[in-house]
């Protein structure tokens, strides 16, 4: 979203002045002019920052109530899970006993990464910017280790608690977190460039040590990737994902603001990371 | 060997002061007293920067004087080219079609990487340090575009010359021209990152802008590599590259000094850009 507020090119057009801010969102069917789609029914889709809105149905995808509540189909069970899990599982090949970090831990993707990680056995850090949100991915989630990146010396911090090096690193922020993992890989390390939110909000690049020889060095992957390059496979990963919070083995945390009228500024905090876990704006009750 | 040249951490250990220099070797065998290489045998091995060497046999190849001159057992049969081979084929599986950009095309590396690319059908740009290696690349090897880094403006270069993106790029340089690079990714691309020549000789690691964010938007794969991964396959590239060299679709460049005592002076001239193709010093006739 932020990629679309701003006049350059990216992988989807920039938003232009007087349209709607575009996003995620759940909703019901209030009207409906296509056989596709009956009133009441539930679906998600981009639809938009906004309260009501119209739609063709070809974006549109129906949202199952049993999986889980309503706003979970726009977290853990929508595009944030899916980015988790297949970011995860399909382009860092983990292996149980990898020592895995995960930045921007305790966000809406990190969370979810985290916990597939611990399922299937590898060690797991966390990065986060508050006590609190350390508090929560260790105790609440089961992360290995914590660090504070904001009051920490992450590469110190990094190199303590994985002695046998780094095996995969899922970047949600990019930045100076990306450049202490990067100096302490393993061999054969495996980074997914998921997200770099420490760079959305400068006008002009910021600059930092090349460190792309350590790629090298440790015969290591760094790779890029969208959510929607799985979109063939996205109801493998939301149906594994509901039975997991079924079983108990998977938590979420969701930071709802009440109002459209104030999603921009809960989009501007999110920036800096004043929100905790998923960010969603609730424009209505079911 | 740059790296062994000082005392920080790589994928090998420092050379020590007083130890003789690493480096890779051909020459025949004068003595024996295994009963594994006869007197007369030629055999290649990181023998280091000598005349003569002492080897208990298990880092020694047989080499076959059938497959060519005994200097390309250093070069385009040799390390560089298993290299190319494998830095190209495996680590950025490349198709037909494909735009292909090398750095350090005319290097003992760059020049095989760019003929297999045309050989297998792809469209192949290359950058190098002067005019007469643009020739040589261009009107010798059958590269499509050559652009000169220390002349040209090598984003704006690469942009007209590769209109469709950059499907790969096989990466010997690092620095600027990989930025340049990654400006100009097509969705999917695949980066290898061979060397980063253009960084060995800085006491500190150098500020480049923060671009991996390319990589997200363009869903690509930068991976770093190093030969030996594929030391049990090396057989097979070794055959098929004389087999193409026998068939006079490929040639080869090698840039030989006489007299070890120019070894030296010819190291750094390397790092500068001043070899032109593999760079071999001669200490001793056959």
């Amino acid at each position: 979203m932020r990629g679309r507020m701003r006049d350059a090119a990216s992988y989807a057009p920039s938003v232009q002045l007087g349209e709607v801010m575009v996003g995620g969102a759940v909703g019901r069917i209030t009207e409906s002019r296509t056989p596709a789609y009956s009133i009441g029914e539930i679906v998600e889709g981009r639809l938009g920052w906004q309260e009501y809105a119209v739609s063709d149905g070809r974006d549109l995808r129906r949202v199952d109530p049993a999986l889980g509540p309503l706003p979970t189909s726009l977290g853990i069970l929508g595009m944030p899970g899916m980015t988790a899990y297949f970011g995860f599982l399909d382009v860092c090949n983990p292996t149980p006993g990898d020592t895995v970090v995960v930045s921007a831990a305790s966000g809406a993707v990190g969370q979810v990464v985290g916990q597939i990680a611990k399922i299937m056995g590898c060690y797991v850090v966390g990065t986060a910017g508050s006590q609190e949100k350390i508090d929560y991915i260790v105790n609440e989630l089961g992360f290995d280790v914590g660090i504070n990146y904001k009051t920490e010396n992450v590469a110190e911090a990094l190199a303590s608690a994985c002695p046998l090096g780094i095996d995969i690193y899922f970047d949600n922020v990019g930045g100076p977190v990306s450049d202490a993992v990067l100096e302490n890989l393993a061999d054969f390390a495996r980074i997914s460039v998921c997200g770099q939110i420490s760079q959305y909000n400068l006008a002009e690049p910021e600059m930092g040590p090349r460190n792309t020889r350590n790629l090298t060095t440790h015969q290591a992957r760094m790779e890029g990737f969208l959510v929607f390059q799985f979109a063939s496979r996205h109801e493998e990963g939301r149906q594994r994902i509901a039975r997991w919070i079924k079983e108990g083995k998977m938590k979420y945390k969701e930071d709802v603001v009440e109002g459209i009228e104030n999603a921009p500024a809960a989009f501007i905090g999110m920036m800096n990371g004043e929100n905790f876990g998923k960010l969603l704006i609730k424009v209505s009750d079911e």
